[in-house]
Parts: C-alpha cells; structure tokens; sequence
C-alpha cells in the first residue's frame, strides 16, 4: 500500500467507526420494538431498521469519500468497480435482532484494489466494537486483542450461524469437522467472528455467505493474528463464492482448509 | 396454594432475587477470564464460576430455608423430597460461557409439591432478569411482559439450543416442525426461554435436558401467558424425561405437541 493510500485508511478508520455509530442509532431505536417486517424476494427479514441505518451510513461516505464505490446489503452496488469500495451490512445476523438475540451487529469493510483492508464489526445493544486495519492491531472498544492458539480440532470451538447454510457436498464435510471438535455453536451470527479476533473461538465455518457478511472479518480477524479465506485458502473479496473459513490460529485454519476439500 | 404457602413464595421470590445477584457477582469476576476447564464424565465444560456460584446460593438457601431441599447441577441432590425444593442451575449455557457468548443465564427455580411455582432466569452480563411466579404477572427488569399470540407454525420463530440434542425418533419430527415455521435459530440456551416470555420468539422445543435446565421456565413463561410442558403436554418436574416444549401461544403449544407425537 502506497503512503497515499495510508493516508486514506486512516482516514477511513475514522469515518468507519462514524458509520457505525450512526447505525447503531437508528437500530437501537428498532431493537425490541414492533417494526413491519418486509419479506425480500429471497424472504429473508428485513426490517425498517436495516434500511434506515444503511441510508445514514451511505450518505456519510458520500459526504467524505464522493468517488469510492458502496455495496450494501439493502440499496445494491454503486461504483463498485472504484478503487475504494465500501461494503455494507447495517443488520448482519436480522433473524436475532428480529428475535430479540443481541448478537447481531453492524457490519462495515472497505476494500481497496478489491482486497478488504478495513473492518468494522459492531454491536450497537451491548456497545461492543471491533475495528482491524492492514498493518494495525485490531482492537475491541479500544484496546488490541489477539486470537489464541490452537492448532488441535479436537480442543478447537467451532461456531457456525446453523448447519442449513451448508451444500450437499459440504454438509457431510462440516459434519465430520463439527464431530472431532471439542465444542460446536450455532447462532451466534457475525459475533462469532470476533469472539475468534478476541481468542474466545477458534473457527468459524459458513457457507452462503454474501460479501457484506464476510469483507469486514478479514482485516479483523488478521488484524488479530488469524486468518480468514474462502475454502480454498484464497482471501475473499466480492467475487467469492461465499464460502467462508476464519480461524484464530493459522494451524487450525489449513487443517480446516484440508478436510473442507 | 394455602395462605401459608403463598406467604413462603412471597419470601422465596425474594430470595431467589438475591441468589441471582449472588452468582451475578461470581459469575461477571470471570466471564471472558482465563479459566481453566474442568470436563467432568459427560464431557461438559463446567468452570470454576459454575460451581463457586451454586456454593454461594446454597449457602443462602440454606441460611433462610434450612428444611427446604436443594438440587443444583454441580453439587448434586439433598432432600429433594422436601415439601419445597429449589432447583439450581448457576450457569446454564456453559459452552456459551466459555466461548465469551452473554447468552447464557442463571436459573434458579423453586418447586412446591413437585410443581415449579417460581422462576428467576438471569443473565448477569447484560444484567437482564425474567422472574415468574405462580398466580403473579411475570416481570422483565421489573415490568410486566406478555407472550405473543402465534397460532400459525408458518409464521412463528422457534428456537432450540443444537439439532444434535434431538435423539433418532425425535429428530425428523423436530426438522419437519423447523422447515415449516418462518424462523429457527440455534444456540440462544435459556435466553430463548425469556424471549418466548417477552413476545419475541414463539416456542422453544429442546431435548435431552436436566430439571435445572427447564424448571424455572414454567412460572416465567406461565405468567406471561404461554405454557411449557414435556412432549406429552405434562407440567415438567424433577421426574420429567427433559423433552421440553415452550411456546408463548397456547394454541401454537397445542399443535406442536401434536407434530412431536
């Protein structure tokens, strides 16, 4: 990365940790109230919520960085073949804020030359945030955090959001794996990913993943001291095919890695 | 209930607040700590936290109700044919625990007769409390919550901790009921059964359970409007086989009995 491009990181980290704190508004004011629930197409929940903080988070970056593109979850992809792309989740994990859970969280990357390069995962209820950046240790409210070793499966906790997630070809293979692991939780959405930047999970493991529910781990979870690809080991930027591998250790990463092929 | 035994709940409600405070208090010195991890014969992880909780409640119990009877997950049965016996779970939810997951809770219910007449579930990190109790409204942070009405399994959202805690008969019924309602989540432990309570979720059907995990659940869902029973529609006690249903509408409760037979 050039210094030019430095000097644009850190700025973005800054208006990254905005953005999320204008989610965070909008939501806390939905979470645990009745909210009209829209049935998308692929009929999934999406609430007024998602929409709104979406729009506040897209009018910041619009407002600061005019020319980088933004893929968001709710209003589609704008520019995103830019050199600076941001992608969106306002709402990562809707089916537990719609059921009252609060591990959701507010998603936000920033991609340059494709590659994610910032990340921002926020829970706007328990005021939770992490933030990693290339070249930066990733911190939690603050203060750095890093993932914990284990390069054993048989002493790894595994988390995934539900085994539904999974193919025909790759359900069997998470089964085995979900088998030989000491421990493994389903639900806790994109909480899970940094309860493993904090060395409190050792993987997590999903499949139908979209980009904005993966881009923003990447510099997290890397920023941690772990690792984070698709199932062939490759860093996932837009065009994967969302099948996601995050791993505190990087042992247990190419283990994983391994048995997923 | 005579008025001498209504005299006892009164005090007992009490104290079963300030037993939830107390393993609150044991519990947050070592939430996210390292701790070491003891597996005890059925391979559970149990912390230090969980069994320095229970110590501290029985000590109260004991301290206010010597003759009552105790049952707690860690320090085992004593008199539980006692005419009252509180049944103790201090951190129901442990492998949430460990992985840094502030969804599990404290559950501390007290039976009369046999019958589960009080109820306290409490989750000490984001310091929410449901507590039930027979004849009363049950109360969220101290106001009222109420079930909501969801007779129709294509819209309600249905929980349950793991599939994998289904055995051969049971699990098939289970999936069938899943692939039929509009929602399903895993790994939400106790926390979903307060949710059921507050109008956010609709049922909760979970298997291969201990009287410590489900007795509190009855007076706290109860006094909201909904009901819990076994898969045979029976009150749960400390005889129950663990095959619990909850669910916030009695209409919605009555038709999965159905589909679990």
């Amino acid at each position: 990365m050039t210094n030019a491009s430095s000097a644009v990181l850190d700025t973005a980290a800054l208006l990254a940790a905005e953005l999320a704190d204008a989610a965070g508004e909008v939501i806390r004011r939905y979470f645990r109230q009745s909210v009209e629930i829209i049935d998308k197409d692929d009929a999934s929940p999406v609430t007024i919520a998602d929409r709104e903080a979406e729009t506040a988070m897209r009018r910041l970056i619009t407002r600061h960085f005019p020319e980088h593109g933004v893929l968001g979850e709710e209003h589609g992809p704008d520019r995103i073949d830019a050199e600076w792309v941001w992608v969106l989740d306002p709402i990562d994990g809707t089916k537990s804020f719609i059921s009252g859970v609060p591990l959701f969280g507010t998603l936000v990357a920033l991609l340059h030359q494709g590659r994610p390069v910032l990340g921002v995962l926020d829970q706007p209820i328990s005021r939770e945030r992490w933030i990693g950046g290339q070249g930066r240790p990733t911190l939690f409210n603050g203060q750095p955090v890093r993932t914990r070793a284990c390069a054993d499966l048989a002493r790894a906790a595994i988390f995934s959001t539900t085994p539904a997630m999974f193919d025909a070809v790759d359900r069997p293979r998470f089964d085995a794996i979900a088998d030989a692991a000491k421990l493994v939780r389903f639900g806790a959405d994109c909480y899970a990913y940094g309860l493993v930047a904090s060395g409190f999970v050792d993987a997590v493991i999903e499949g139908s993943l979209k980009p904005y529910d993966y881009c923003a781990h990447v510099p997290i979870i890397e920023g941690a001291g772990g690792i984070v690809t698709d199932f062939q080991g490759r860093t996932p930027g837009l065009g994967s095919d969302g099948r996601i591998i995050a791993a505190g250790d990087p042992a247990l990463h190419a283990l994983l890695v391994e048995r997923l092929n």
